[in-house]
């Protein structure tokens, strides 16, 4: 089982979240590209991170949008949107090079993640950018969403996750932020639902409804101590349980630069 | 012999410059990177075009400032700039493969290309960004600037340029634009004088005094109607001259993507 | 009657449009305020030209996107869209009144002009913030929009406007740009149009069905040189036909700076 | 005696420092007006809280670069600063305007607080703007600077500040960052410091030379929770001695907006 969360969230003088204590957790990092968060330097530390620990690292692309954190939906061309993508995995992808790895997925970000959900002309820039950039390229998504439906159509190798502090609906989508009980807090609770989940047994929906996810990757949040917390739990309840973590787009072993 | 002009300055809805008109022209372009101007998709235009003419492309990097236009000094520190001149090249990089071909030099651009022909800690990181990128890799400077010589020192591969449109002293440097006579304006006069350095011929520096200049590349500007036109007469001139135009470091025949 | 355009929309090193030729055809001036365009010195620059005429200055209040020219919708929190609309007036109106002038009205751009105009969150957002800031204040906006229902409602002091380069609809709304004849391009027949409005005679929808407009305000651009051509032709038929050219928010006699 | 301190360096997503209890501290806040930091709702808060304590609300302006939180010499135009400073000036007073209060002074940021210590042009640019905005108008910064000669020569009320937590060379000038003991950690001896400082007793300089300083402002910092038990320590110190904490540019009775 693959472990995700965002990384390199910082911007210049601001940091946020706490990338050393997640590069011992996670399997994948998504790193962000400096659009929606995250300057050169911040990534080429996060990527360096990423690379003497064997974790994966992802490009989390995202609106350009460093007021909003890329987290407001920005009704960008979509022409457009494919340039804006490519030049945001290449840049991360350069700095990555230099620290000795190399971009192996991508996972979108905040509101580009949510709009291509269901969006489908974005949908299908993120995915033509991705397929221009590297044909066949890893990409990480929400079960269901267009984005990955169109990716796979396009040949890019789709890995869905689950988010391991998110309540369900019992069709599988995640209960509204703002709604009751749709952010899990209980470290140990959301540790257990992980391994069930990663054991194939269905989790509890918001309504107690049985509901099997069956994920290629949990994303876990980094960007407070509890959710550090939380991440730790999680890697320690799968460990325990004898679950390999171990990203799905393995970072190359030689990755030659440019 | 090497012509050389800036590409994609514009960003967003303003426009600046007639990047059409100066692909057919020259035999580098020096496409900006997004710090100082240059958006994805003009970017991307001006990638595709150069690819459709074999015009070589350049990673015009510079200071991360689109209000200043890249042209004010910033006191930058030297590791940082090192992580934002790798993030250009690379961003630029991926948008030119997927115009068919890729990033094959790189030229400093506005305050940077000036702060770096004395400021040793920045040339040495411009340096360090471009080793890293990739080893060996060619770069465009000002003959005697001490990011050249770094730059040869490092392994890079230094290529000189002389500025068609300027005056210079009789020590060979450039006469400060403000000065009398620093800007030569006459398209006739401009082509005369390119073709004598291409020819090893001296020609005159602002005293009159006879100077010798063996550039690899010429640059010329393509930001007003007249800088078009006295760019179009070089290129006549050298024609007319049998000297053939090309590119000091072409675009590669066949650029593999990630 | 009055005439408006939009000013003050290049940034740095990028120009757009001829600010000196409209403030001698306007008698208002839509100032960019920095979100969208317009760095301080553009803004400045445009209030001094304003204030030598007698022409009003507004405030061309937009969405945070240099990149977009503020012509993408963004799902701002009208919560933060009060508060950064304040910031833009107040900003604006600083230099205006260093010019010698002040801000009278507000003018949204762009995305956000067309997006007040049936999105009643961000409209209640731009009139609470043009409220706040000065109780009463004029604004300017499409006839029937959500944005100057609520401005009314509130005590703003509501002025509508015409397009006179642009088609309409049997009923009075815009003919989208992109639909054929969208747009109006002959000088001569805009100008005999703004005539016709300004007589209060009705003019020809897009259908030929007659249609009646009394907006308090003509709206021409100045982004092209044939659009100066227009606007000039419109302000001389005015004139020629014995309409005086003035502000609906007239610049105060002697603004008091902080 | 006053007591300032830097608020609203947040961003957007990314918070800095805690406002709040800052607020219960100082006389006079420092609020950023969004070149270095500074979304228009955090500066609205900012002055909403300071509004609601009777803290003196001051323009921390900066120069326009929010990737290096406004530290970089930027060597701007100084036309074009004088009309930044302006706009930024502008921005915040609207909104303290807005929360019931409005700017009394000016205290720069970061590079160009340190830059006008001695670079004339640029201190005379922020001097005309703050004149320019309002004749006669407090402003706050370190004794002996270019800035706050020309300063007091052009009318503006010119306050001095000392640093409760820097240590002093004998000349009465800042031990720079970086050398050893340039920054002062106890929060006792700090306070003990500043009560000196206070009663117009002699401090030692770093050397341990007595040195009299004779400041209307002390400056504490609140960017970690350290500094603001700093701060409170001083507070409170000022406090049990007797010495009234109070502005040197107190908020008017009744801001009248515009």
């Amino acid at each position: 089982m693959d472990v995700n969360a965002d990384l390199a969230e910082g911007f210049g003088r601001w940091e946020l979240g706490d990338d050393t204590a997640l590069l011992d957790i996670v399997s994948s990092a998504n790193v962000a590209c400096g659009f929606h968060a995250g300057d050169p330097r911040t990534l080429r530390r996060a990527c360096s991170g990423a690379a003497a620990r064997g974790v994966a690292v992802g490009a989390q692309v995202g609106y350009r949008d460093l007021a909003g954190f890329g987290r407001r939906f920005i009704d960008v061309d979509p022409g457009e949107l494919v340039d804006e993508v490519i030049y945001q995995i290449g840049a991360l992808d350069a700095l990555a090079r230099v620290a000795g790895t190399a971009v192996t997925y991508v996972k979108p970000h905040g509101a580009l993640y949510n709009t291509i959900v269901s969006h489908t002309a974005q949908a299908e820039a993120v995915v033509e950018a991705v397929r221009r950039f590297r044909p066949g390229m890893a990409v990480l998504g929400l079960p269901g969403s267009e984005w990955l439906r169109l990716a796979a159509e396009s040949g890019l190798d789709v890995h869905r996750e689950a988010f391991a502090d998110r309540a369900y609906t019992p069709e599988g989508t995640l209960v509204p932020r703002g709604s009751p009980g749709a952010v899990l807090h209980d470290a140990e609770l959301i540790a257990d639902r992980c391994l069930r989940i990663v054991r194939g047994r269905p989790i509890e929906a918001v309504d107690g409804t049985p509901l099997s996810l069956s994920p290629d990757s949990l994303c876990v949040h980094g960007d407070t101590p509890d959710a550090v917390e939380i991440a730790r739990a999680v890697r320690g309840k799968l460990a325990e349980g004898g679950t390999p973590i171990e990203p799905f787009a393995p970072p190359p072993p030689d990755p030659v630069g440019r």
